[in-house]
């Protein structure tokens, strides 16, 4: 079967939000049309699905076949893993499997995979000769996430008592395009330009922290309502700013605009050695060297902490839950955390579950250390949603097959790993029943001791 | 004070949801720039709000003072009632007070009331001579519910596996106006005719009872889909309709409308004589005569109710519980309540909550009888928001300030009760200290027996 050019799409199954494909029918229609010995791919085989952003007549129209039956398919494409009894035997596989960590939750999966000797590749893994993620939806994450938080933040102001043009906005899902939700916060942009937003709750400052696709992806959606961004340093400044920046002949002044803040490491930890400036590349190596300082430099001032950076355990977090729950004491204005790594028990300690589209939000009580899924009441508001990118489904599957079906002509066509580009094969996870990543393997032999199935081949 | 041309407007407290003001800043500057002669009005004294839709500075803006103090009012406007500790004696209040039933709930209202002699004009007793209410929000009931029922039958469909253009929407309350709420619902028009909804959900039938201003608005926002209104009588030949519009060269038929069906009382009865044909006079009369037969007719062909109609105990119900139960065992097709009417306990028996505009749905389990507070899981979802014209809280306020400034110079400038025109008059519940309507004092009668505070003066 590998290597036969037939290309099966699978019905998604995983969360019922997931409305993404790996290929558009506009994908599919230049591969078929453009022939097998150009593009490698001879036939594609779709699952039918109620629920896939591009309807099945759609693929239909374009020459895709649609069946539930995909043994005929040497190459199987999803965003995420199909159910377990569904993988067939000896083909190829792409999705993002969430495996090579040997996250345990996935080990049933890799088991079945290796048994049923599949070529997994994991799009988690196709990176550039420059170490970069080719396949990736992290600005799509980035966007949806903002404004859904933007939305929710309308709701808890409106709990704390104030109207705000925040109220306007829709979830990311409930529009049709990405530029229609972009229209939505651009009028809401307008309407803070115009009528401004309640002194009470201002300056309102988002801190963004990071500086890759998932922060430039809540940045490009900041960015569309009347802000100033402010360097980390002049945070303590900006209470007297936004006094000025009312109008001063009215009783109840108004503010006209928002603020953003980036941070990076460097201003969020400090070298144990205090003579000693930042070094980016000396603090990755030794983390332990560094204290924290956000809570200290940076969480005092921020009104809502939009968290878009990658972190590990050997960093120090950007805010334990001790370091809030003082700052919360002390009166801090923090109203809401917009988790979008979505990292929990990460780097902010109490973001401790996720959430779902449904329902995006839940609050955190400092003061009793409790958990509450409603608007009202003490505490701040927490969003830590894991698949936001199918928010915008459209946008993010013709982004992702844009660059998949660049590679899916050699996946369907090869049946020898070793002949296809090297960042294909880097992404291969398991071959013929045995996995490919040395480093993988260090990684499961930490949670299966003794196991012999696990063999390295390249 | 009463009669002094000094108009207050209170801030509103009894839901954090309600934004809605009596009177816009336009309408302000209206009754204030004509001048007390003309007007009746000499001063506006607005309470400070930060979540009125209007801000502060916008009726400061045209001559209104800005304070919490409304000592100097002869006449203040609320939507709904201020607190208890708030009333002032010896003045006319106007806002919908909800006592004239003697609810319950609101009997302190009423006590205070009385005891603070205070004027109090109901804004739902304002009735033209034909016996019809002039200040009324249900066309904005009906559109913003409809609106967000939609919106939850979009994710209702999501759980059962069906994605649908209705998941394209916001709630209401998320659009700066009725018209990019409309705006959008066009938009879901747009892709039910171009691209379809799936079969397996369809025909989608949209049965609404009632044909009154809640009724009307709620069709108002349904026609803007790709829509047929079908006789109650021609509800049983529509599946088969259904398949006839699927475009029949497609494996996965698709469905590019929807339908309506308006039903009143000769649709829901049926005299227990059966040679009687249906006489409206004579059910109002003698309901007792009747039988219900709305689950038999109607509801086994109905995907959504709408709930528009008024309806007394004396009526047989709509939907009692049992009634449901046994249809949903032979397999009915219902999706959705959206009781708009809100009406508890009453027309359709198992609504038996209110719900709110944060959280506007429970799902109702009829095998066991029970309510959730979930999308996903067996049954059927159900709205029953009861304050959904605030959330078009700016057209609303327009609406319902362009009749009630009408009236207020009136209100502010008169002394006598008995000198204003009838229609205000019969509004006039209670003045010095007695109730004025002797219907009142009977319903009255019925929950507190031998008060002897109550006594009729007109």
């Amino acid at each position: 079967m590998l290597g036969n050019g037939v290309v099966g799409i699978l019905s998604e199954s995983v969360n019922k939000w997931e409305r993404r494909a790996p290929l558009t029918p506009s994908h599919c229609a230049r591969l078929l049309h453009s022939g097998r010995d150009k593009t490698g791919v001879s036939r594609i085989i779709v699952q039918p699905s109620t629920k896939r952003i591009h309807h099945d007549a759609m693929y239909e129209d374009v020459g895709c076949e649609i069946s539930e039956d995909l043994s005929q398919c040497g190459l199987i494409l999803g965003i995420k893993q199909p159910k377990l009894e569904m993988i067939l035997p000896d083909r190829a596989y792409a999705f993002f499997s969430h495996t090579h960590k040997a996250q345990k939750e996935n080990m049933p999966l890799l088991d079945k995979i290796l048994a049923e000797r599949v070529s997994l590749y994991d799009y988690e893994l196709i990176v550039g000769d420059h170490g970069k993620r080719l396949l990736a939806f992290g600005k799509y994450a980035g966007r949806a996430g903002f404004i859904d938080f933007l939305r929710g933040l309308g709701q808890r102001y409106l709990s704390l008592g104030y109207s705000t043009p925040f109220l306007s906005l829709g979830a990311s899902y409930m529009y049709t395009s990405l530029a229609a939700a972009k229209a939505a916060v651009i009028s809401v942009g307008e309407e803070i330009a115009t009528l401004g937003l309640p002194s009470g709750i201002c300056p309102l400052v988002f801190v963004f922290t990071g500086s890759g696709n998932v922060s430039s992806g809540a940045q490009e959606i900041f960015k569309l309502l009347p802000h100033t961004f402010v360097d980390p340093s002049r945070l303590p400044e900006l209470s007297g700013t936004a006094k000025d920046a009312a109008q001063p002949t009215r009783s109840s002044k108004r503010v006209f605009h928002v603020y953003g803040c980036v941070v990076t490491s460097k201003d969020m930890v400090q070298h144990k050695d205090s003579t000693r400036a930042f070094d980016k590349a000396d603090y990755y190596a030794h983390p332990e060297h560094y204290n924290p300082v956000f809570h200290e430099r940076i969480a005092p001032y921020a009104s809502v902490i939009v968290n878009c950076m990658y972190w590990e355990k050997r960093f120090p977090r950007l805010l334990s839950t001790k370091q809030f729950q003082d700052l919360m004491r002390k009166g801090c204005k923090l109203i809401g955390i917009s988790d979008i790594t979505c990292d929990i028990g990460g780097s902010i300690e109490f973001v401790n579950q996720t959430t779902s589209i449904d329902s995006p939000f839940f609050r955190y009580d400092p003061v009793n250390d409790s958990y509450h899924h409603d608007m009202d009441g003490a505490g701040l508001i927490c969003q830590a949603v894991d698949i936001l990118p199918t928010e915008f489904a459209k946008e993010a599957s013709q982004h992702f097959g844009d660059i998949l079906s660049q590679f899916v002509g050699n996946l369907a066509s090869t049946r020898d790993i070793t002949k296809i580009p090297a960042h294909l094969t880097r992404a291969c996870i398991t071959h013929g029943g045995v996995l490919t990543r040395p480093r993988m393997l260090l990684n499961l032999q930490d949670h299966r001791k003794g196991s012999s199935m696990y063999m390295v081949v390249l």
